[in-house]
């Protein structure tokens, strides 16, 4: 069975307590509980791992391969917008990512509207809700499927 | 049966000719018998409309709530940078847009980096090639769904 | 009777629908209705157009003077904040235009805040409402008489 | 029997002197004598106040609800483009000021195309000379009428 | 017979009215008229084409192809600092693209210095007027004929 | 015993009026009868001036060593983000002084994030409300103790 | 006893011994024995932390509630300027905030103007050496009394 | 005998007094006395004027022509670089105006490198000390002598 | 027989050994050959000059009245992005320039989008190759036809 | 024997798989074995440590007077471009750092171009692969020397 | 006798010739005569040289010393704006360097608004056509006076 | 034996003399002399060239081809940040260029920070003194060898 990654950064921890009104009320759990779900429907595996630390992110996108992770759903919270140190890691690694995000962060603070880790990743989904990530999923699997062809 | 439209702006009535390297080797009927298949599939029906005319495509977003349109999966091509007339004609309306790229927008020139129509868009889905059209109706369906829930 | 033309561009023809806490609640028809009777009260004659078309735009400017406009009433939509193409078209002739805004542009996004046709207009008047435009034509009939002493 | 204030910024003392190619061949005693004219068509009276001192603008903005001012025409000159302590006077008080500008300010140097008055006044009229005040005077006169209703 | 096409955007229809300091005295027919000599002379044939219209502009650039055209002499008019919807139509064909200017832009207004067309165009003529388009097509016969070799 | 000078900038006449849900529900008399008492607990006497003339405010900085204050308790208002006459004012002076901001101007508009006055202060107190000016004082009088030292 | 916390970000573990002209001679040590004292008088208890690692810095800043901090005094230090990760952490959790710098960061390198943090802070204390702790102290408890009331 | 003005702008009062290693050890009264002799050798008289007051300031310069100046050396002190209501005055009046100051405003902050009333100003004298009044007194001698012939 | 000038700027000595998939295969004797060639079918008389010193160009272009030189076709290389006294030159002297590039500036480095040299000539060709030499010549010969007109 | 850190930052654990066309094909093994031979031929010690953290990295030169390394070789991958707090890290110790880029940073992407760690290093080593390690012992060692001196 | 060296820049020798309108209708020999007389009538001579080539002045700058200068008059023309290179030139030596410009620089283009070389300078004289070059040596006597004081 | 150059731009004759606080107390003999030292330990012979005019470097840079130099050693001196004449004239010639600096460039001025010819050559060091040419040598042996394997 193919395996992919949710890898969520800093303060993603917090979902659900967190500025619910941006963010929802649903939990990081929840999320799990959800994809976990729709994984066994399309007969892919998932593994999760949240961090508030740059380092450990750079870390798991690094294993990526050795992990056989088929791809990346990756929700870098508000590393998206300055660390040139996970977009070096993303094009470090071959195992293709795909960037998301809960809320748009086109319609709030003009800092969020600039991402230095999309140009190196597979693709973006902005504004769905914790549906982003089901979405990305199904993007991966398509993105690796054409890949292989 | 509910109804969607997919509205696609300029040049993109050269798909499959254009840079294929950059925007694939489908054409736009292509696309439109892919979404055909997959609104079948989730039981919608869909419109489909393409232009290369700024304001033909602001008239067909301002018709969306007359023709009852209950989402619009809209790649408004170049248009995404600088149309503040489109990003108006999203505002005045309350059927909800969820804005496409094919191509990753983020990885090529600056001027494309910035989307003017994003902010008042619900969401943005960027570089998944023709898969992301369905991925963006999916979103629809499931935006339209949270706002009646 | 002297001749003036109203010229409303994108997204105007929703007024009363659109955003009524930014552009109030009545339509394009009560503006006509509104601004004829002025008309009639000053001795003035008015002809009406709309359109989401820049093109369009041009083109009822380039006729101005073949139609003996004394002036025209212009509120360009979101094209005041890029359509280089209808400043021209606005420098290219004699008639002169007043610029009209309904909504206190000033005090909205930054990007409505730059006006590139202003300064190839006779003037212009911002945030009165529908009012505005009875104060473009007092204005326009005040600067024709200027012109003439 | 209402009343509003006629505000003038710096420089404007000198109206008919200075620089007539932009600002006309009437003084502030025309401007004067054509207002009180038009105030007492609509049957409102009007002060008039001008001063080259930033402080005495903001002392004059701050009397208006002591004065019973209806509302204010402000010309705040060349404070207009960076008077931020002006600003926070016409935020501080409840009256509402309409800015005036006698010359097109957008057909002028860069650093006139930014108010940062305005969006903090009810709206703006530019380029139209002295008939400006009476635009802005007919204005307010709406204006408080709209917020009465 | 090869044939090439003369293509005119916004406000070129007014040529000869239009700010003759800036554009001369010749009108559009003028620059019919000296091309067709010109074309007869060097012995390929010319279609001309003029419209206010981003749409239509674009729409002729993609037909260009089908139609046969070894090139286009291309004025973009104002389109040229702001209409990345045509720039796109020119990558998207296959055709050369030549682009003129009447007067010398960079000698004008700050925004006249930036061209979004001219790096997806084979080059670039500026402030010859009319005489600008007959170095163009000689420009587009010496570039196709080193295409050919 | 010891005295320094509370010196209020433009509008802050107004405190307790003016916009209350930034500046709050207090008075300048509050302000004034608060810091009386504190400055009575640790021995120090006090001083106040408010005045919305930039020129006053220069005047009243130059007074300071005359007038034997031993710090300068200062909030300048809008003139913060412009007034670099008060700037030099501040460095032309050798008593210290100590900005202080009511409102968090960090978490309001961009023009108000940057003090072209902090720079020669020796340090700044922003978001305590009027509770920040007591702070101040205490900062003030630790710091002229250390200078002592 | 109500409970506070001080937070220290990079490099100021070596408080005393860097760059003592710019933060002074005393050590971290110093200041956790200075501030417990403060505490004492003032009758509530405080913990310290101090970490190099923007993660650690988030994780303990995520921990407030749930530890019962009723605030958090926190010098981010250069973190302060870039790091957004932060910048959510602090608006994810309800505890208040307050920043504090050591130096004038205002008179300092051009990247120290600019604070991402203090947007979503209670308030900011610059200047004052290892007092600016204790007056953020007596801030952060006036500002939950503020609140409770 | 023909009559000059001396002009200072704001913290002049405190020559020899603010920031000696800047502005030198001289007084105000010393320049006076120095500019005395100077004027006496070469046969015209002089006013003197300072003031901290930018309203003050503009009065002045508004009272040249009445007041009979031939021209007028201006040092604006801070207000240099920001107060375009000083600039709209020195270009209200016909009589010329020297700029002057005492340091080499290009070799201090970057603020100070800007002027936005030389621009309407007859020259800048940048530099050197007080012996730049001087100089620009016999610049503004010669500068009429030229204007006459 | 009336006399032209060629001049090329710095590296255009290395025409054909200098980057050739940018400047192409031919040298600038080959350049030479081919404009003496046109020349004479036109009956003109062309002079030839090339340096890498700044000093140099400037000089030839003030030897130019002196030479009789009709106008000239400069090649300014990478001066013209940055020689502001090159401009000068081209604007103290009276015989026309016009500016070639022999590659598409705009579609290379960013620094290459401007010219500084442009605004002062009479206009620009860019992107032929050494054709872009002889359409120069031939817009230079008509230029100074419609001059004598 | 003389000891001397390298310190590797983010992303350089993966050297020789990591984009091999930028970073080459060998391993931070084999840079180790490099210079341990190097060291030994100049008889200095090294110690070697790299790490994704930015924590890490500050702890490890925060520890550098303890440990006695004469001085640090390091190269901090992509935080050269943001990490203000490595940037205060090495001007919070008096250890000399040079700093070392394997590719060379300013023909890549415009945000390689800044280094914020530069201006408190030594020096800088970019572009000549791992042997730029190797300059940067001998710069060190020089610098070491010069400081002795 | 005291030796002062006369410095004139690109496009000077043109004095008289080049845009009278901006520069005057005087030639630089009339100015080398005027000058001679001035430095007679107080007993110093003077040196010219005048040069389009960047390197010579370099070389003219730096033999400053050895030729015994007291000072330098310098007018770098355009290479005011961009030569960094002279920049280095003045602070290389130690004779001090007064910047003329005949012009009012600051009522030109922008880019004459920057001086790279006035911060390195003694002092600047703008705008008082060739009698500033009798300014410059009456300020260099005053500021040699003042050095040796 | 393999021949190099080193190639020194404008004011580095005055080393040694010039700013030596800066630049440090060694001539260019001094150099010279070290140089040719290094040159004869690894076998290796050298040319040396300085000028202070852009046109000869960029002719010498020319010249290196002919004269069979293996590599250049250049420090461009001010150049550096504005020559894009140099730049062109290193990547016009196929004999790789390392840029050297004595000071550290990223720690002085801004405009320092910018190096329009780093992109273009092989590499860069910076800030190690008289050293820095030294290592520029190895690094181009070394390149050199990597470009023959």
């Amino acid at each position: 069975m193919k395996k992919y990654l949710v890898l969520n950064g800093p303060n993603l921890n917090l979902l659900g307590k967190r500025e619910p009104d941006v963010y929802g009320k649903n939990s990081l759990e929840t999320l799990t509980a959800q994809m976990k779900k729709v994984a066994e429907d399309i007969n892919v595996s998932l593994d999760f791992f949240q961090s508030n630390h740059e380092g450990d992110l750079i870390d798991w996108l690094h294993s990526a391969e050795e992990k056989n992770y088929e791809g990346i759903i990756f929700n870098p919270g508000a590393f998206t917008h300055y660390s040139y140190a996970i977009r070096d890691a993303i094009s470090s690694i071959t195992v293709p990512v795909v960037e998301v995000h809960i809320s748009n962060v086109h319609a709030r603070e003009e800092f969020r509207h600039q991402s230095v880790t999309a140009p190196v990743s597979a693709g973006q989904i902005v504004g769905f809700g914790l549906f982003g990530y089901e979405l990305a999923l199904k993007a991966l699997v398509e993105h690796v499927k054409g890949r292989e062809a």
